[in-house]
Order: C-alpha cells, then structure tokens, then sequence
C-alpha cells in the first residue's frame, strides 16, 4: 500500500491520505501549520492511535518552523502550539506520548535555539516514523504466531496500516499470519458512527488482496453464536497500568460477546500505548466528538431535527475480557498489572 | 401521530406511509394489486411484525379484488396470489398467520363465490387492524406496569406505532408506562443497517413529545455499564414455543449485555406472535436481505467496490436472557415452554 503519512523535504510539509475520502477518493491533504495538523487530528484526516503518535511528532517540527521569524519569545509561542497539538485529542495516549517525547528532546538539548532544535526534532519524527512499521512488524511475528490455520479473525475499527505508520497493529497480526504461511480471512464489523470498519479495514485489506467481509455491528452476535468467528483482534488508544484496553466505541460490546462465546480476544499494540500513569480504563477520558458523525452520514440527516445523539467516540475493556496483549516486545498475558510491570522495569 | 396504514374504501386501495423516507419526507404509498403489497413488503415501505400481519391481512383483500373478472379459475389464480403474499418476508410468524387467517375463513366458508368471499375479508382485515391497536394498548397496560418512575428504558429497532395498527409494543410499553403517570425516558439504538431506531423510534416518540436519545449500536455497553439504561425493551418478529425471541439483527447483542449488567431484558408482542408449531430460535429462518442495505446510506456506497458484506436481518434471543415476555394477555415468565402452553391452552 502506498505510505499515508509522507514527510515532503521538497515542501517542507507533512502530506497525508485524506481517510476522511476513503475508500471513495485518494485525496491528499498537505500540512504546513500547527492549525492544519490540529484540524487535521480533529476532524479525522488522520486517525488511529500510532499513526496520530506520528502525525503530532511531525506535527510539533512544524510548529517550529512556523514560530521562526515571528516576533517576541520564540520558547513561549512553540510551547503553546505544542499544547495546542497535545490537547487535539483526549483519548490516544500516543498523542501525548509524541508531544512529551519532542519536549524532552527540547529540555535535554539545554539552552539551544531553534534552529538547532529543527533538525533534532526532524529526525526523532522520521524516527518515529519509521520506527513504527517495524514496531508493527514486530507485532505482526508475535500476533501472528497466535494465529491459526483458517481462522477468520474478526476486527472493530481500523488498526491497520492506515492506523500506523505502516502493517498495522491488529491488522498487522492478520498480515503476521498471512506472512507466516496461513490462511486466514477478516470479518470487518463496519464501526459506527465513522465507519472505519467499512470503509478503511476494507479497503486496505481488499487492496492487499487479502480476504475480507463486512458485517454491521449488530451482527457480531449472531455471527459468533454460528461459529464465523475464530478470534478477534482488536487495536487500542490507551491501555492502562492494569491492562484495561480503550478502544473504539463497541470494542467493549464485542469483547463481552467474545467473552460469552469463548472466542479469545486480542489487543494488539505498542508498548508506548500503555499509560503506566493512568490505573483503569475507568480513569481514561472518552472523547464526546460531534454529534453530526452520528446524526449524518454525507449530507444525509437520519434522526429527525432535534432529536439528541450520544457520541462517544471510546470505551474501556476491562483487562479480564483480554485473552493478551500483543506488543512488540512479546504478549503480554494476565495478570496484566504483573506482566505490564515486568515489560516497563526492564527499561 | 397520524395513522400509517390505512385502507381508502373511495380508492379501495391500502395507502400506506412510506417508511423509507422517514423522517425526512412523508410520502404515502397506494397498494391496489397483490405486486403492490409485496413489493412494500419486501423494501420495507411497511416494516415491523404486527404492521406486516395487517398490511398482509388487506393484501388477501386486495389479491381477491385482483382476480375479479380474470379469466380462468380463480380459485387457483387467488392460491397463487395468497402464496406471493405468505412468502414474501420469511422471519416474522404475523405475515403467514394473517394469510392463514384468510386462507381459514375461505375454507370455512365452503362452497363461496368469489363476491361474497371478497366482503368477509374485507372486514376481517379491518377488525385485524383495529384489533391490532386495542391490543397494543393492552401490551402497553402490563407492560407499563413493569417500568418505574425516573426509568430509562433502551430500545432497538422500532417496534412502535409504525411497526403495528398504531401505539406499538416495545414503545407500547414506553406509552403505557407514561399513560400510568410514570416519567421515562428512551434510548434509541440507532439499529443499523436499515436505521430503524434512528429514524422510526426517534421520529416517533419526538412527534409525541417522548424524550428520546438516539445512540449507535456500539455505545451500548458504554451506556449500560454507566448506570443509564434501567430496562430494555424490544418487539419481536417470532418467538417459539420455548420462549426464544427472534427479533432485528442486533437484539441478541443487546440481551447478551443486558444479562452482563443486570438490566432486564423485556420483550413485547401480541400473542399471535408466538409460534407454538416452532421449537426454538433456531429453528426459525433468518431472512438475508439485499447487500445494499448495508454497502449503501442514500446512494453513497461505504465500502469499496469488490467487499462483499453480510445483511442477516434478524437473530434469535435465547428465552434465557429474557426476564419477560409482554402480551395483551398478560407478562408471561420463565419456564416459557409452561407459561407459553398454558397461554395457548386456554384458547
């Protein structure tokens, strides 16, 4: 698949696929301020929790170079554009993770200017981001190995390669299985309201010439009662120190039903997803986004004129419903406080 | 709320409010043939178990006006006719048992001529229509008796006054509860893929002033798990012998989170919904609708071209996770197989 997120030295300008379009149209969307990657984070230009983790990293080189040759403390301006991109988004712990990752190579380098800073920040970015497809290569070996033969893998939202970097996180152990010599085939649960599921999981699996079906959410029950379903692997925002998983809003329900039907249930993701600060899901701030992603879909309005929406955009899985955690340091298994401790004290 | 289905005695046609275009435009459709009817049946102009029934009970009404003056015996042209109607939606039980209705009383009637066979179903679909209302207002009576005050009761898919004659079952219950003094409250899942909830349930209850909220589908065990959804209550297309609910796809969903957080799981539906000839849920046909329903919203396609998507329309509830089941007879309990023969033994 073409990369999605492409730094361009030629414009010195951060270009993303527009997945607002997919899969209907390709469309780039070129970011040159602080404005244009906050508004890009916000309307879901980009989404998914690394590949935010990567567009904020860029996204704070370029906030650099829009404070140089502005009047006044250049210190003071970066830093307020630095919280502006921090607070983009409340739930992806990877977006902080980003910004706090540029600021400690800020407070590190002492009393350096910004023209020093740049390049520094520059380079962590392309680090970042190419540190990430093989994070999720790695997490593609570990998922993949947990993986059988001819099981179809059912998915919530898009942790793919349009989540990422690049590969995928859940979507990358469905290509760790493939890449390992197995069959294997994704049901996609649409997921509403934005339906990543429909529109981007499959695009990008459909596009890779792996197997793929959509289900409407409200199927997910009865497609496990008739035995469609081998595992399911999902991506996460946040997990917490205790191993609870925020993820897309339905990854609870899903993890409930897995859980009734014995289908085990995975999360896939980076190390830096956990937030060993926050305890449980339960302390994990959900996004409330528009309620227009609920009431509308294109220019369509569903629900009468004046009738309220809920549009909670996350929910929190609680660690007993998660069969393991797939980083790219190994999986993780319960107890999660335990095995998360161990993964972070060997640091 | 006007009336949605009405029979024109100037037009000898049934009229119909066309359910696919709520809320946003009130079309009305005209069935003057027995293609008509199955057609409305079929995309879902009309849509909802007991509407079905009464829509399917004029439909014989109206095959028999068809056959008037065709050449040939038509006795075997109106069999014909009848067999279009019996079989043009599979899951719910009101379609079959209100063509068998007719079917009965043109076998009771023996040796009738056509002309006087056409009146005796006339009437008979009428006082099916009226019978339909009087008994939701009956569900309503012991259902209601079952909400409290403060409750917010969620429902999925629509089984209210557009899914019946008028007052509805599941919201029949909602206006019961009101109509006894008692303040509540909807949550609408939204019920995709044919957004029944977000467009019928919230259309509704906000043309009656009854607040309601429309969530996704996927928020619901957010919103459980939150302490705000008090009871649940849905319709239901069939239900079998042992207490098994076969209602919109998604229900089963619902009723598997419901029993996680101890909400009570109810069920709303005329007595003639119970198919006594059918042992269990599993036994009953679940209709695969057209893939457009889910690939399509107005006439803008979400997934890509080429990914193929499941749009099973229907799924069966285990009687287990059903605290009970609301008739115009009465709240029948578990065990169900008892409670159902004793309801059918009285007949």
């Amino acid at each position: 698949m073409t990369e999605h997120i492409q730094y361009s030295a030629e414009k010195d300008a951060l270009i993303l696929l527009d997945q607002r379009y997919l899969p209907n149209r390709e469309e780039w969307f070129e970011c040159q301020t602080t404005e244009d990657i906050c508004y890009a984070l916000v309307v879901m230009v980009v989404r998914g929790a690394p590949a935010i983790g990567v567009t904020a990293a860029y996204g704070c080189y370029l906030a650099g170079r829009e404070v140089q040759g502005m009047d006044g403390d250049w210190k003071e301006f970066l830093q307020s554009k630095l919280g502006q991109i921090h607070d983009a988004r409340p739930t992806a712990v990877n977006l902080r993770w980003a910004v706090r990752e540029m600021q400690r190579i800020w407070n590190e380098a002492g009393n350096i200017t910004l023209e020093d800073l740049l390049p520094l920040w520059l380079e962590r970015a392309k680090e970042i981001h190419i540190g990430d497809i093989a994070m999720c290569e790695l997490i593609g070996k570990f998922g993949g190995a947990l993986m059988d033969d001819g099981d179809t893998i059912m998915t919530h939202c898009n942790a793919g390669a349009l989540a990422t970097a690049g590969y995928g996180t859940a979507l990358g152990v469905v290509r760790g299985a493939i890449d390992q010599g197995k069959k294997v085939s994704v049901i996609a649960n649409e997921t509403r309201p934005f339906l990543q599921g429909a529109r981007l999981t499959a695009y990008e699996l459909h596009k890779d010439g792996i197997p793929v079906k959509v289900a409407c959410d409200n199927a997910c029950a009865l497609l496990m009662k008739r035995g469609l379903v081998d595992k399911v692997v999902v991506g996460a925002d946040r997990i917490t120190a205790n191993g609870d998983a925020v993820n897309k809003i339905g990854t609870f329900g899903v993890a409930i039903l897995a859980d009734r039907f014995n289908i085990p249930f995975y999360v896939a993701a980076p190390k830096y997803t956990i937030d060993i600060e926050t305890p449980t899901g339960e302390d994990v701030p959900i996004e409330d986004r528009d309620p227009m992603e609920v009431t509308h879909i294109g220019d369509h309005r569903i629900p009468p004129e004046g009738v309220e929406v809920y549009n909670l955009a996350f929910d929190p899985t609680p660690n007993e419903l998660i069969a393991g955690i797939i980083t790219e340091e190994g999986v993780l298994y319960p107890p999660y406080n335990e095995s998360i401790k161990k993964l972070f004290s060997a640091d």
